[in-house]
C-alpha cells in the first residue's frame, strides 16, 4: 500500500487532508508536535509526535514513517505574526533538510504548501503559475526560496516534487483571529461586527476542498507549482453577507465602518486551470454551503481553535 | 564618503577585497567573528567583531556600521564539509535577515557571494548567467535559494542587489586542504605529491582578482547574477605544472597517480562577458604570475591558514 508522511497533520489543512488521502488509497502517517485530543488512530492512520524543527526528532519521524510520499504542510502560521516572523526561515531550513532525509529514506514524491503571497500582487489579471513572482513579505520570500530549494533538491536526488500555492481558505476550525472565523464567531455569539466595505476580490476555497486538492495533487504525478484555488473571485463583502444569512444575524454587521487597509490589492484570484486540467480536480463545496458549515461549527461552540502547525 | 559593510572580512576573499574597496573610495567596516591578528585599523578601515549567525550580534553590527553598501562574503566554508553541511541553511537564514536589517538601517545596495555550483554542470559550453541552474549539492541549493530570497527582498524593499557567482579561485592564504594550496605547500616542503591526470578544465581566478572584481561589482550599479571568473578554461594539470615550475620541484609531482573523481565534470568555465562589459572589469593577474605569488607565499612558510568566514 502507498504510504504518505503528512506533516502539519493537526493543522487546519492537515486535518482536512487525512480522509481525502485515505480515500485515494494512502496509508497516512500523520505527524504533529502533539497528537490532537480525540484524533482517531483508525485503520490506515498512524500518529507520530515530532518537532520538525528539531533535527533528531525530524529524522526519527522520517525513518519511522518510511513513506514513499510526503505531503508537507507544517509551517509557522501564527495569525498576525507569520507574515514577517523569522520563524519562516527556520521552516525553510527544516523543509530543505526534511526533503533530503525523505529522499534518503527511499521517498519518491513530495508535495509542499506554497502560497499566493509568492506572486506579485496588484494586477487585475488572474494569477497563473507562470505569473511574475514578487513576494512582499518574509513569509512569501521564505516560501518562494523554499520552493526553489526543494525543486533543486528534487532534481538532484531524482524525486518528483510539486508545490501547491494556497490562496484564501476558510472553514470550520479556523483560528478566530482570521476573517471568516472572527465574523462567524461574533455573529453566533450575538456580538456586533464592524467590517470594511469589502470590495476587495479574493479567491476563497473551503478548507475541506483545500485538503482534498492537496490529496489529489499528492496522488498525481504533476510537478512544479500548482495553484490550490477555486479560480473564482468574490468580493470579501459577499462572505460577510453569507455569514450574516447563515447565522441569522446580518443585523449585527456594520459594513463599511472600517477603513480598507492601505495598499490592500483590489484583486487576488487564481487561474486554476493546472489544478483542474492536469491534476483533474474541481471544488466540491460552494461558497454558501461552505459558509453554512462554518457557521454551524461555531454554533456548536467548540471553544478550542487549533494552530496551523 | 561611501561606506561599505564587508562581511567575511577575515576570509580569503574578504581580506582581498579591503584594499580594492578603499581604492574605489569606500570607507570599509570590516566584520569578522574575530579580528585577524595583525589586521590594520588603517585610515578608512574599521574592524567590528560580530557573529552573524547570532541575531543580536548581527543586528548590532549592522546598526554600528550604518553603511549604504553591503558586500556579504561570509558563509560556511569548511573544506570537505561545506558541500553538504546543514550550516549552509544557517547562513541562508542569516543572509536573509541581514538583508532586511541592512535595508532598515538605510542600506541601498547589497552584493553577495554566489557560486558556480548553482549551475547545471556537465555541458561543454560556457556558463553564462542565464544558463540552466541545477545545484547538485546542499551548498549550491542553499546559495541558489539565498539568491532568490535576497533578490525578492531587494525588489520588495527597493534596494539594489547583485549576486557574484565565484568559480574557482586560488592564491596566497588559501586553506591547505584545497587543491592549489595543498600542492604548493607540499612541493615547497619537499614532499611528493600524487595528482590525477588533471584533464578536467576549470575557470581559475587569482584571489586578489576575485576581491577586486567584487569591489568593482559593489561600486557598480549592475544588478542580478554576475559570474566572477576569468572566462578562460585551463586543465587542472596546467596549474600543477606551474606550481612545479615556480617551486623548482616539478620532480615531486606524480601526475596521473590518482584516479579522477567519479562524475567530475569535464569542463566548468564561465562566460565572463557581463563582468567584463557591464561591470567593466578584467582580470589583472595571469595564471603563471598568480601561481608564482602563491608559491612565494608558501615559501615564506606562514603556518597559519585562515578559514573563509
Amino acid at each position: 500500500m502507498k504510504r504518505v508522511l503528512l506533516t502539519g497533520a493537526s493543522g487546519l489543512v492537515g486535518r482536512n487532508a487525512i480522509t481525502p488521502l485515505r480515500e485515494r488509497g494512502f496509508e497516512v502517517v500523520a505527524v504533529a508536535r502533539r497528537r490532537p485530543a480525540g484524533a482517531a488512530e483508525t485503520n490506515g492512520v498512524r500518529w507520530l509526535e515530532a518537532d520538525l524543527l528539531d533535527d533528531a526528532s525530524r529524522r526519527q519521524a522520517v525513518e519511522e514513517a518510511s513513506a514513499g510520499h510526503l505531503l508537507h504542510l507544517a509551517w509557522y502560521a501564527e495569525p498576525g505574526r507569520y507574515w514577517e516572523a523569522p520563524e519562516n526561515l527556520d521552516w525553510l531550513r527544516a523543509t530543505v533538510l526534511l526533503t533530503r532525509e525523505f529522499a534518503s529514506a527511499g521517498g519518491e514524491r513530495a508535495v509542499y504548501a506554497g502560497t499566493c503571497a509568492e506572486y506579485r500582487w496588484g494586477g487585475a489579471s488572474l494569477l497563473s503559475e507562470g505569473s511574475p513572482l514578487q513576494p512582499a513579505t518574509l513569509y512569501g520570500v521564505a516560501k518562494n526560496a523554499t520552493r526553489q530549494a526543494v525543486a533543486d533538491i528534487g532534481q538532484g536526488l531524482g524525486i518528483s516534487t510539486a508545490w501547491g500555492r494556497i490562496f484564501f481558505l476558510y472553514g470550520p476550525g479556523e483560528d478566530e483571529r482570521r476573517l471568516v472565523a472572527s465574523v462567524a464567531r461574533a455573529l453566533v455569539a450575538g456580538e456586533p461586527v464592524a467590517t470594511t466595505a469589502g470590495t476587495q476580490v479574493r479567491d476563497f476555497l473551503y478548507v475541506g476542498d483545500v485538503g482534498d486538492a492537496f490529496a489529489a495533487l499528492t496522488a498525481s504525478g504533476v510537478e512544479g507549482a500548482v495553484n490550490i484555488a477555486s479560480g473564482e473571485g468574490v468580493p470579501v463583502s459577499r462572505l460577510t453577507t453569507l455569514i450574516g444569512e447563515a447565522s441569522g444575524r446580518a443585523d449585527l454587521i456594520d459594513a463599511g465602518a472600517l477603513e480598507p487597509r492601505a495598499g490592500d490589492p483590489a484583486s487576488i484570484v487564481a487561474d486554476a486551470s493546472v489544478l483542474n486540467d492536469q491534476v483533474g480536480w474541481e471544488p466540491k463545496t460552494g461558497l454558501a454551503e461552505g459558509i453554512a458549515a462554518t457557521v454551524d461549527w461555531w454554533k456548536a461552540a467548540q471553544p478550542n481553535t487549533v494552530s496551523d502547525e
